[in-house]
């Protein structure tokens, strides 16, 4: 085993030697008495409070994320981000993550771990835990373990005929950023920013929790195949009279570009929501629409609402 | 989205309708009240009893199993299993886990999944969450969450001087069964088995928890490495005097192998471990050695025990 305090010129390929030294990247100050995070068979972690609250997301090079355009950095930061909307669309506070990691020879590990250490600490969800093995691709699996004290986790199949529905920003923000990136926009052009770097919305999420919504989810296909299964979910319709489009998007990347993580809510008491978002700082939801109780009815503006959004072919 | 019940000769390679068919195959009858499994943007479950216990472990077809001997269903329930001897390793129970699948065209996914499904029913994990996305490499990220109630997870830096080290069965086996495989054994030869539908030794893990032993660690990577990983968290160096070779593995196969899963245990009340393990109907662990305080001590019967063992070159 390599020691830690010589400084060498060439890196060492062997695992024990890179699982220490990423160990240093990732290592978190959030571990509480008794805990005990990288270094075991397992982590070991105070109970969740309340539902402990559990999900994963794979990113891949050249499939989540364009590497021709974009760092190394950049997709360990989304990979980990955007596991964690997947708890803010519970209404869920995160509590801890571990990371699998599968990478071809000569990928820069460090970088690539770096981008994750860096999530880890804005998001504030200590990485407990990981595993690297050598493949073809460069993929991350990250999966999240969140709680939610109190009222419990917020599913996408509570929403009821005559709830309100909301999104937290205006849409297509993510994809007009891809778009303008590979058209020579810098990387920190805001839209750009929104693709390569983006934000849960963690403190919206809790907001909405606590404003005791009836169903929410976040919207990372675009809001046309998302707000499809929130309703799917719920077993209900919908009448959409806005799309707010994001400055700089145009309204078929609001719709269908996904990747926003913007959160998608209904509740039958907006005014309570915009209160509670009013206190605490945050960016008051945009209404747009309605919830309806026939299955069949999914229109915008009168018209049917086509089931469209970014898919994946298997 | 397709309807579940029209039988269709061609499987759908859109993401919801993948995700829909795979749902029926993992979806478990080991559901609580008030909790949601697959289907929502993330799972839901009832707090951990004791510590919350997690752990990450990435398989790819090719380099964790050899795809032409081999089947997808067994990289799956692989994957699963391997997943699951780290929650044994803590004496940890299973709670749940979450399965991040990435692969290319035409991979059988259903396959793969029916193989996650039958370990996850016998160890008796629920799959609660999983994702797919579509890459070069047939790779599947398990995370499993396990819980340690009364005294807590058992870890690897327990040991101490005067401790014996003892091993749950002989090893070799795994190692053996690859080759015979590769000889053309057949798949239900007992090595072969212990190669491809490896056991977490999860019972063991709880009994020796139980006995409350000082360490404990699974063998992944064969005693000739793990032993020393042990060693080093514990502070320790051993004296290791047997190194039980399973029937029809060679020496070098039980020493640096890897892969049988079979537990190291160190204690200092031998004679309460053994009682436990009879009174449970398990199988009496074997004493390999004795840990003593010198880590600079490393030796099999007087002479040095090298570090060696698999690992992957990154």
């Amino acid at each position: 085993m390599g020691d830690p305090n010589v400084p060498t010129s060439e890196h060492s390929h062997r695992e024990d030697d890179i699982i220490e030294r990423i160990t240093r990247i990732v290592s978190s100050a959030f571990i509480n008495r008794g805990e005990t995070h990288i270094g075991d068979d397992a982590a070991v972690l105070s109970p969740t409070v309340g539902q402990m609250v559990i999900s994963t997301d794979v990113c891949i090079a050249g499939v989540h994320l364009e590497t021709t355009l974009f760092s190394i950095e950049d997709l360990g930061f989304k990979a980990i981000t955007t596991a964690v909307s997947d708890l803010a669309a519970m209404g869920a506070r995160p509590r801890c993550c571990v990371v699998a990691v599968s990478a071809p020879s000569g990928v820069d590990l460090d970088a690539l771990h770096a981008g994750m250490a860096q999530a880890s600490t804005f998001v504030e969800i200590p990485i407990v835990g990981g595993d690297i093995a050598k493949g073809t691709d460069l993929s991350v699996a990250v999966t999240v373990v969140g709680e939610a004290p109190g009222g419990g986790a917020v599913l996408r199949s509570g929403a009821r005929a005559g709830d309100t529905l909301l999104v937290t920003r205006p849409l297509g923000r993510s994809a007009a950023g891809l778009r303008l990136a590979r058209t020579g926009a810098g990387l920190d052009n805001e839209l750009v920013l929104a693709h390569r770097r983006p934000w849960p919305r963690l403190a919206e999420g809790l907001a909405a929790r606590d404003a005791t919504v009836h169903a929410m989810m976040d919207l990372s296909d675009g809001l046309g195949l998302d707000l499809h299964r929130l309703a799917d979910a719920s077993g209900v319709g919908f009448v959409l009279d806005d799309v707010p489009v994001a400055p700089g998007a145009t309204l078929a990347e609001a719709i269908s570009g996904g990747e926003d993580y913007e959160l998608l809510i209904a509740t039958d008491d907006p005014d309570t929501l915009f209160a509670l978002f009013r206190q605490r700082g945050l960016e008051v939801p945009l209404p747009i629409g309605l919830v309806v109780s026939d299955a069949g009815v999914r229109t915008w503006r009168d018209t049917p609402f086509a089931r469209v959004g970014y898919q994946h072919e298997l």
